[in-house]
């Protein structure tokens, strides 16, 4: 973390603590470069930080002060209590479509989207990058690499994940068409009809329609919103009903947010090696980090080959390229030959252009950037939240990611919600889609990192408003 | 077709005859144009193209000959006499691969290949389009169409099909990650794991993988070398066993390289509609005919929505791409929603390159040549094959796209012959891996697509050969 940074994250803890208070004057630049021992510019550029995130406002000739209502993000909300899982047949798809095809109209306030601005992307180096290689292109090297992808760019991701700590070795990945097919194609590697699967509660409604399709039954187990999956119900679902498989999100989980703590993947890996079961990972917001460093995911603690690894460039680079990969451990095999039935290959022109994208050093700058737009924008509206929301409204703090689980107060309903949104052209995305039994009726997820414009506030402001509504004169549906 | 074209054809018909002779003189081109009103240009296009197919040869100032060996192409298989055909298991997935893999060797005479030769394509164009995209690229265009694929390309896929003289509507069209995609979003959408399809035998292998994959039981129906599909032995299956769905592939088959009459395409459109059972189409080859018109698929001659209807530009324009399409009648919104429950969407730069390119008169040039080179390959592989491979050898005469089936005669063995062929660098697809239950043990796939040089002739000289000794000494394995 550079020094501003971690200047910053000092401020803002304090700011959160309550021991700045909304109205409190900051340190002036000169008090603190004393202070501190850092330079001028430093501090200057952790108030610019601290300002753009919402938490301190500049006054003309006077300094900074702590903004109004920057003390209070609203409280995390608390783990669902669940009865003790149950093996569910899953009957979901017609309802999550429904449900979230008309979000997509164009020109709605998109707090329901799963993906982030498409503004937030380096097309323009990107088109360069598709067009050298178009030039470059021999016929041979598009029928080269059938099935496991272009060696280049398999070489590429596993020296991102060597340079974090995690060897992977790229003869054991295989390029999908986004991180959906990589998942999909484990769960059919792994599984057989009529069996069934532990997923989390909740979980991303992709998992719950691949149960679906594949006749799997779902046992879902109560997860955390700060530290993801609970272990020892899993372990307890894991004995009772023994599942085929496990499918979760370690990092940056969708729809909570939630980060499994370093301790808990290496438990989790160990149970998977002793109960002999696979664990498909999903990690496509791992590079989405606000921390200094990535989180590992699962993968990284899996000695025995049991955690089937899929991530993609869909959430971090390039949405709609739909390029993801899959390092299968002990399935690898398996995995790569469902490929080959399934679709054969992955779009060689993309491969290839990504590869030479990672060629250079335009890929970790671009993170960069985008962590920083999507930590400032979190801020702003888990303050949004706070502000225009009714008492009892709870949102998890996401370390990453965009996406934040906010819990509505009694009263409120998700769906009801929606509906109202709908029609001012507003989208979210309402908790009941993320669960097999339809939990979470008072739960909304929302994307922060969407184009953040003169109506997202607002926007913000209205659903606040309406969940107040409903709670003074009930639903209307 | 062109004057000279036709006027080859009736040339080529009269030696096939043997009404022209090897060695036969082949009238001046002074008396030709006398007899048929034509100019010397169309006489000489014509006996270009003649020699081009290796039917006759010039002698320096003397004239065209009928080449030696011209009149014997090899004898066409018959259909294979089958016992009524049972629900099977489908067990061939591991063997499939093992056989094939080894195939995939760089440097391999690659007769067994499922692709032509990529120099066929017009690589610098495709990538000018791709070029020409990127650059104009804006950030929404790689979010918009999700699922159901770039607008522009299927209007223009549309288009190609209405001047065929077959009204599809863009909206009933998903753009896939390839035909093969395409093809396993039908299956699943129409069918349930325990369920039986019925496939042709022999059968392309890609459908009985996915058959194995979804937990599906095969019934294999016997296919004429010709004309395709027993329609009579298809409805005594339907009858008998209830399948769930009918996956074939009308025109120029892989493996046979039949095309199936127009009659049996409406015949078989009946019975779809009456015994209200889906038809999977596998329509890949469709626009590599070597007549004058295109012939229609099965879908042409859907009234009542059963027919699924799937292709791809990978067999046609731009292996390694993975384009492909799907029109699924009255099954268009399940499939479209099996798309966005497994991948999502297709790689947005790639489609819209190929809308790009279709904007020009490229393609149909294209596929001018690409039909020219493919006819001129599949006359020379048939004169080798009459040439070379022993008596008794039978071999079908496709009307279009590039896979020759080849039987063999007595005591010969398509598997031995396979593994002869790799120790020497030729690759071909031995007839067991067409068939769930094992059969067509003499016969062979031969891929006359592919880029033909001077190794061609002797790699289809010594497997005549091997042919030969096997006969006299004997199978070793």
């Amino acid at each position: 973390m550079t020094r501003y940074a971690a200047m910053a994250a000092d401020i803002a803890q304090s700011i959160h603590a309550g021991v700045l208070q909304p109205g409190d004057k900051l340190p002036s630049v000169r008090s603190c470069c004393a202070a501190r021992g850092v330079s001028p510019s430093t501090v200057f550029q952790a108030y610019y930080l601290l300002e753009a995130r919402g938490l301190i406002r500049a006054r003309e000739r006077s300094g900074y002060y702590v903004a109004s209502g920057a003390h209070h993000p609203p409280p995390e909300p608390e783990i669902a209590r669940l009865p003790p899982p149950a093996s569910l047949t899953v009957d979901v798809s017609e309802r999550v479509f429904s449900i979230l095809q008309a979000s997509f109209q164009p020109g709605t306030v998109g707090l329901g989207s799963a993906f982030p601005a498409p503004q937030h992307f380096p097309w323009s180096k990107l088109a360069q990058s598709l067009a050298a290689c178009a030039r470059q292109a021999q016929p041979h090297d598009l029928l080269d690499d059938l099935s496991t992808g272009h060696s280049g760019l398999r070489r590429h991701i596993a020296r991102r994940y060597l340079a974090d700590g995690m060897p992977l070795h790229m003869d054991d990945m295989v390029i999908t068409n986004g991180a959906l097919e990589a998942l999909n194609l484990c769960l059919s590697a792994v599984t057989r009809p009529g069996g069934a699967v532990v997923v989390e509660s909740p979980c991303f409604y992709g998992a719950l329609q691949a149960l679906e399709r594949l006749g799997l039954q779902a046992i879902e187990v109560p997860t955390h919103p700060r530290d993801g999956i609970d272990l020892q119900a899993l372990e307890a679902a894991i004995t009772t009903h023994r599942p085929q498989a496990i499918w979760l999100m370690s990092n940056f989980h969708n729809p909570l947010g939630s980060l499994m703590p370093a301790p808990h993947k290496q438990a989790l890996c160990d149970m998977a090696a002793r109960l002999q079961i696979p664990v498909i990972e999903d990690d496509v917001y791992g590079e989405l980090y606000f921390s200094a460093r990535r989180p590992l995911p699962i993968k990284a603690y899996d000695r025995a080959g049991w955690v089937l690894h899929c991530s993609s460039f869909s959430k971090c680079l390039a949405p709609g390229w739909r390029i993801g990969w899959v390092t299968a451990g002990r399935f690898t095999q398996a995995v790569a030959r469902q490929k080959l039935t399934t679709s054969i290959s992955t779009n060689a022109p993309a491969q290839a252009a990504l590869a030479h994208y990672l060629e250079g050093v335009g890929y970790d700058k671009h993170l960069r950037q985008l962590r920083h737009i999507l930590l400032t924008q979190r801020d702003a509206m888990a303050q949004a939240i706070a502000q225009y929301f009714p008492p009892g409204t709870r949102a998890t703090r996401p370390e990453g990611g965009y996406l934040m689980w906010v819990e509505l107060p009694e009263g409120c309903d998700a769906l009801a919600l929606h509906q109202q949104a709908l029609t001012a052209g507003i989208s979210l995305a309402p908790g009941p889609v993320f669960s097999a039994s339809q939990r979470f009726e008072r739960c909304i997820r929302l994307n922060f990192g969407l184009q953040w414009d003169a109506r997202t506030i607002p926007a913000l402001q209205q659903l606040g408003q309406w969940c107040a509504e409903m709670q003074q004169h009930g639903i209307r549906r």
